[in-house]
């Protein structure tokens, strides 16, 4: 039986629950540099057991409609994705229901959004709707394990809004 | 007079003495979400006086060639900027000379590229080369006075390489 998710747009307060999305959103912060740009200060909870660092992710692309059983979380630390593009991206996560993910939500971003999924949130793995697929990463770099995953029984589908 | 600098292309070991290159260059450090994604791990040095956070800026854009004569530098954390665009941005760095910036340096990103600015390093304020200019900015993000300006008692003027 195919279980289906309607991707529906990346809206800060629906996203939430689940972490922060990174944009330039509302009024600047700060206007900097003689008034040529706009500071959106602070815009992500980093939340990371041990030292954070800047990863770059350059990942394959999906298409719609896009299947996927998989989900995972990092218990010790949040995990921020910036795309280094203006192509959209899918960001899957999922309420917890006692350890295990419940039914997951899809988002799709729009340029110039990036999301910080926060720590021990359910998430899907990297899903980019375009190639090239970059990514700065801004998540733990410390030893020790940090993965928890999941595979639904059955595959969830998700469906463009 | 007019004092000239040509623009070169923003390399790696050229950008070494002012910080690091961040982007998907070289084999990956690790294979991913089951062979879909590489992860370019750990690419810059975050080197903050208490705590890092994620802003966005969005910046007017400049055009070639580009005259300045304002650099800056933050004595107390590094900076790094990851376009969220592919378009290329201007990257204007000085060597200290005892306490004032010497000849600067500027270089041009290519696509998939940002830079982590090292802390104290002089550096020229954000000049993307085109439209919109956003960029993901992890920096200090706490209190206190954390800015040293300098102006060049004549302009420099940045031309395409």
């Amino acid at each position: 039986m195919t279980r289906t998710l309607t991707a529906r747009p990346l809206d800060p307060k629906a996203f939430a629950p689940f972490g922060e999305v990174i944009a330039a959103e509302g009024p600047p912060d700060r206007i900097i540099n003689a008034g040529r740009c706009g500071r959106f200060h602070d815009r992500a909870r980093l939340d990371v057991d041990g030292r954070a660092g800047i990863s770059v992710f350059r990942s394959e692309s999906v298409t719609l409609p896009h299947a996927f059983s998989l989900v995972e979380r990092h218990p010790l630390g949040s995990q921020a994705f910036l795309p280094m593009t203006q192509s959209p991206f899918l960001v899957i996560v999922a309420p917890d229901e006692g350890g295990r993910p419940g039914t997951p939500v899809a988002f799709v971003s729009a340029p110039g959004q990036g999301v910080n999924i926060g720590r021990n949130v359910w998430h899907g793995v990297l899903t980019p709707l375009a190639d090239p697929g970059l990514f700065a990463v801004v998540d733990r770099c410390a030893e020790g394990p940090n993965l928890e995953e999941y595979t639904y029984d059955q595959p969830w589908t998700v469906v463009p809004g």
